[in-house]
């Protein structure tokens, strides 16, 4: 039950939710959740990571691949499909256990009905395959003409971008090729369709196939199809490899494929699976939050990460984002590291396109992209959103100003590396990103000589409703734990790899380097909580804007789909935040800073959250469970946890499209759900464990990847048990609040008594206004 | 002829910039060239200087005083008027050598004409009176119904200002008084007409006199009137006064107080008349500028300033900007140096505001207000304009960000000290004012620790359609100069005036004083020309803007009246700017600039100037003529000489109404043709003269007033003659390119020969970068 996603009849306006909603993939491609018989005005569309096209002087975006899962059906002369016929029932449903997605649709036919099935899936196994398995059955006796195929019309935002088309037949298998313009590279998507009936008639143009058959009434009349993409990225012929791909898969037959593929999923789903016992809304939606990562993961290269849309389409460029250190980053830290670790390795690759933009600036270091792709210089432009009411394109500060950026880079290296262990990740590039980041922030940092202290000038935070503001809390807290991290990390290689080190460091002799990062580190400044208000100011002068309702913000509003922010932006002159920014801040360094503060931030900056960003809910939830009240967490959770189920988000920001799936929202619910209501935090050494359950919630139970090591972990209101895996090498350190310490060695399992939220302040830093 | 200003028809078109064209006024107050029938709707009125009041959250704004030159006609019962009558003729006329506004107006009546004229003045001898005579003849009799008296409907931007009116009638003379509404003081106007012939009936309403009357064919019926104006702030009892002053007036009569009225412009035109030999219209547009600038001239008082829009009315808030320093203060210095020093008395008194504004934003020192008013406090806001196309106040930051002000006043009282060798105004608080605005910008500015040097950040130059710039060249130049000035005052003092010197300097033992000035001039940082182009970037990454010719900026615009600056104006993203700004700052240190630099920046960014502002042609001019190209100058200083002769200014900012006079375009037109055109330079020490005069111009000659001395000079093409007044009590020394130079001792005439412009670079610095 908790593992299906369905609707049970068509609806027009849900055709572009339902692409995300439906959607499939494995990483190497997404394939919207459209039926069979949509084109690219539905919004069909194969989108491949990290291949990326321009066209025309258009933005940047990946390439979305032909489509050959296009089918389409006459019945005595008349097309069948949803929209052009009424059908007489309609049902979609994806199986997210093992990302199988399915469509049944009754037509009216003459003398009776036809009932059509398809059913298909985005390997596991194979990245570069797809199959699926159609039916029709009739209650009359009918002619049913069958188009299938490869669409090659593809769905762009900023096409074209695939050129040269060729469309060909080779013994049986239909094969598109085409390159693309800007990189000239070729991409090749290979087809079979194969049925056991018998055909009246079988014709082709380019690489779709036309079949008439004579169908009785009663019979079952079945037929399968193999296809597979590749590009020159993969390899030096796609065409060869994608035809060779497609007659494999045809050998082994769909069941066989089917099963393997379930396998892989099987396996992903031992992962990483958290169950949650009470709650069956939120289990699903935790669940589907969870499958939505993991159709996006890039576990097979280390040269993508997730776009800021996952692969669902073109939208935000396909580029990477912060969302992917910040909000997905510790699900796969959990649950899968080997992935973890492919996404901050893609930083490492696309170095040298940080130093581009820090150099562009008239910077030291690296500045990484707001809008990362393939070399990892920014896409991102500086007329990112056009003003509704004037047409006209407007002046963004997003690529230029938000640099916290590269602070988040190097707060997920080192997050992975303090939390698997795996000190390899920094001798194989992480370490210079960490040094460029720290000099990046050392280059664009100002001494103020009245208050003698370093600053951050000039950025914008999370909240981009403010743009270009000075000392913003979170950025600077940010820039500090660089400025930490990069001296932390110079000592471990030091004294661990030293003869790397000092090849390593040879390159910054000039500086700035570690001396610089000290002496900026000894005098900078991050906001602090106002000793009477425990209030953090969210940057300079945030205290001194207009303090509005945020209903009356939105009662200004003359046009829906107005920018708030920018130039002329109505929350820009109000305490009116996008997103968490403050409240981020405080999960980031949640050890930091008391519960007291922490509570008194929550409140303050909430009503005054717009949450206009889906980063945003799910940071609410995650404070809300830290400062022991889940209960005011548990709707931003759920928000969060359902945002691609619903399809309930902006859609349009200016006249910008922005739909697609919210992969930083489907880790933010996991975040929630894990580290906030579970209460789970792992520095590395110790388990730390402060469950926070909402109401309905009796229980949480999820496999956890420790340095290695299997755990699996429950956790109620009443205790907490670990069990682990027989065959982990080391014991772990476990404790909760209201418990003493226990040690969890190899094959056993622990149980700690629970404390609850009540006891969330006995860690000694309550009342106190931040821990350091 | 060359004195007069006329127009010979009636054109409802022209009523309001009309009334900024004929405007009469007197320093204390400005009448506005309205007609004698007009009221509020033709924006009649009498703007008082220095007298604000807020009204009901509106903007804060002088206060316009009743008017008493109110006068109505009927005749034979039918209104007369140029609003209700076509007029038969009508002419309305400022003889400007005597500021004396003249009108005559002939209407058709039954059986003939009606010829009406109305004479009037402000007095420049008794500050608070006006007086006026009128007079009717007809060709027909006919019954005359006079209406007039005290007209308390006064326009108002952003009023009522003016509660509790009282009017009342005392032997004759009507009397209004008020109070203003948020400081509560009284103003009064008395008034009192006089005729010698015989009236049917007379009737009093309010303030407002009915006089009835039979006039006979070819007879002259002549009145006067007697007014007075005083506030609370010139006395304690302004009632009293008002009428005291009427009643003497008119003991005195018309005639009588129009010599003495006459004689004292005929003192002011000894004293600022500049001839131009062989240019007709550019000779009445010059005398025209330099008119204006007398009618606002604060002659008996330091504690106002000359507004933005002088005193025609309450545009810009009555607020005085940094025109009176700029543009404006060059004139009173060359002329008349005693009002010179009340303009920049006015800032020692408005020093406390400027430190509040300071402390606003946590800086130390004194940041004056970008638009000032009677205790300096900011009366900008920081929704200066409308959005045309949202209705909506947008953010600007004229307020918060153009930090130049402040060196700006510095630059004035030291221009005012070299100049003039007054240091009293050092004594009397001017070196407090350098001092405290070099702490301000002490604590503005940033270390930057990667480049080794002072920046200043964050701020807006004079170029406005580019907020929140860095490092704006205008802004750093000033900037080091402020610095420079504190040191070379503080040496001053500390020679000349050591007791002084240490009692003021104590207050600033804690700092930043000498010691930090010093420190931050050694490494401060002012964009310098690059080496290749010549070209000074007026700003970090302005070269990286759109570079787009200016018809296309315009091609894109939507809407007349819509801002290119602010959030998302047109002009932000480009590199069209406003105004001078980097030209204006060649024109500041033209010292410091070799001709090739200069020409280089002139050529550079003249074609990017919108010139949206008054304050941009005469600055084109100057600099124009500062490296030989006179002819290049010419049309820039007729734009800016005859602004408020032809009226052609922008009236609009999004929906605001800016129009009225331009004084600082006035003495942008004395400017470029004295120190520009003319050559004249003085630096407290020896007259320089380097003539580059237009093709049309034969000579230019005009008074100085240098160091308490008086000189007439006659510059031609040909040669330079200086004579100085046998009273003087120095000699002066006088050079010129091309000749030797010479002393002119008193009551002496001297000669030299004019080298011209082709010899302009013969001061050695040419072909250099910048002489520093």
């Amino acid at each position: 039950m908790s593992w299906m996603v369905e609707d049970r009849e068509f609806s027009r306006e849900h055709i572009v939710t339902n692409g995300n909603k439906y959607m499939t993939g494995n990483g190497y491609m997404g394939c919207r959740g459209t039926l069979e018989e949509f084109g690219k005005e539905q919004l069909a569309a194969i989108t491949l990571a990290g291949v990326y096209d321009q066209s025309g002087g258009k933005w940047r975006e990946p390439v979305n691949a032909p489509n050959p899962l296009f089918t389409r059906l006459r019945c005595n002369g008349e097309r069948l499909g949803v929209l052009n016929a009424e059908p007489l029932s309609h049902r979609q449903e994806l199986n997210i256990s093992a990302a199988v997605h399915k469509r049944e649709t009754v037509y009216s036919i003459s003398g009776g009905e036809l009932t059509f099935t398809a059913e298909r899936f985005v390997s596991m196994d194979q990245l570069h395959g797809l199959a699926a398995r159609f039916s029709l059955v009739a209650t009359s006796d009918c002619r049913i003409e069958l188009e299938t195929g490869i669409d090659s019309e593809v769905w762009d935002i900023n096409g074209p971008h695939l050129y040269g088309l060729q469309e060909q037949s080779i013994e049986g298998v239909l094969l598109s090729t085409a390159v693309t313009g800007e990189l000239n590279l070729r991409v090749a998507v290979a087809e079979m369709t194969v049925h056991g009936f018998e055909t009246q008639e079988t014709a082709w143009e380019g690489a779709r196939r036309f079949i008439a058959f004579d169908i009785k009434a009663g019979a079952v009349y079945e037929w399968f199809k193999y296809a597979a993409v590749y590009t020159e990225l993969d390899c030096s012929d796609p065409a060869v490899l994608a035809v060779q791909n497609v007659r494999t898969a045809e050998a082994a037959g769909y069941e066989q494929l089917l099963a393997a593929h379930c396998k892989a999923w099987a396996k992903r789903w031992k992962q990483s699976d958290c169950l949650i016992e009470g709650d069956d809304t939120a289990q699903l939606a935790l669940r589907y939050s969870i499958y939505q990562l993991l159709i996006i993961a890039p576990t097979g290269s280390e040269k993508v990460s997730i776009p800021a849309r996952g692969l669902s389409g073109q939208v935000y460029k396909g580029a990477v984002f912060w969302d992917t250190e910040m909000f997905m980053l510790p699900f796969f830290l959990h649950t899968d590291p080997g992935t973890a670790r492919n996404l901050l390795m893609y930083r490492v690759h696309t170095l040298d396109g940080a130093r581009r933009k820090a150099a562009e600036y008239g910077c030291h270091g690296a500045f990484y992209a707001w809008e990362s792709q393939d070399t990892g210089d920014d896409a991102c432009t500086l007329f990112n959103v056009n003003d509704v009411f004037t047409g006209r394109p407007m002046r963004t500060y997003f690529r230029d100003k938000q640099v916290h950026i590269s602070a988040d880079v190097v707060h997920g290296i080192w997050q992975y590396v303090s939390f698997t262990g795996d000190e390899s990740l920094l001798l194989d590039g992480g370490a210079e990103v960490i040094w460029e980041c720290a000099r990046f922030f050392y280059s664009y940092a100002y001494y103020n000589p009245v208050k003698r202290r370093y600053e951050i000038l000039d950025v914008t935070g999370p909240d981009e409703y403010h743009e270009r503001v000075n000392n913003n809390a979170f950025t600077n807290a940010l820039v500090r734990r660089t400025l930490e991290v990069a001296l932390e990390c110079a000592e471990l290689l030091q004294i661990m790899y030293p003869e790397q080190y000092h090849r390593l460091a040879l390159q910054f002799a000039e500086g700035p380097f570690l001396k610089e990062f000290q002496e900026m580190l000894e005098s900078f400044f991050v906001p602090q909580p106002d000793p009477d208000t425990l209030l953090i100011e969210q940057f300079d002068r945030y205290f001194k804007l207009e303090d509005i309702p945020l209903a009356e913000l939105k009662a200004r509003v003359l046009h829906p789909n107005e920018y708030l922010g920018g130039g002329n932006g109505l929350a820009t002159t109000t305490t009116i935040l996008k997103q968490a920014d403050v409240v981020l801040m405080l999960n980031v360094f949640k050890s930091s800073y008391s519960r007291a503060v922490k509570q008194a931030n929550w409140e303050y900056y909430e009503p005054r959250t717009e949450h206009g960003s889906s980063l945003s809910p799910c940071i609410y939830a995650l404070v809300a469970a830290d400062i022991g009240s889940p209960d005011w967490g548990y709707p931003y959770f759920m928000r969060t946890a359902t945002v691609d189920l619903t399809g309930e988000s902006k859609q349009y920001v200016g006249d910008l499209y922005i739909g697609g799936t919210h992969p930083a929202a489907n880790g933010g619910a996991w975040m929630a759900a894990v580290l906030g209501f579970a209460g789970v935090q792992f520095d590395g050494k110790t388990l730390q464990v402060k469950p926070a359950l909402p109401e309905q919630w009796t229980a949480v139970e999820l496999p956890l990847s420790l340095r290695g090591d299997s755990f699996r972990l429950r956790v109620s209101r009443e205790e907490i048990t670990v069990s682990a895996a027989a065959g982990n090498r080391d014991a772990l350190m476990v404790c909760s609040p209201g418990s003493a310490d226990q040690l969890c060695r190899p094959g056993a399992e622990l149980t700690l008594r629970a404390a609850g939220a009540a006891a969330a302040g006995a860690n000694g830093i309550d009342n106190a206004i931040a821990a350091e």
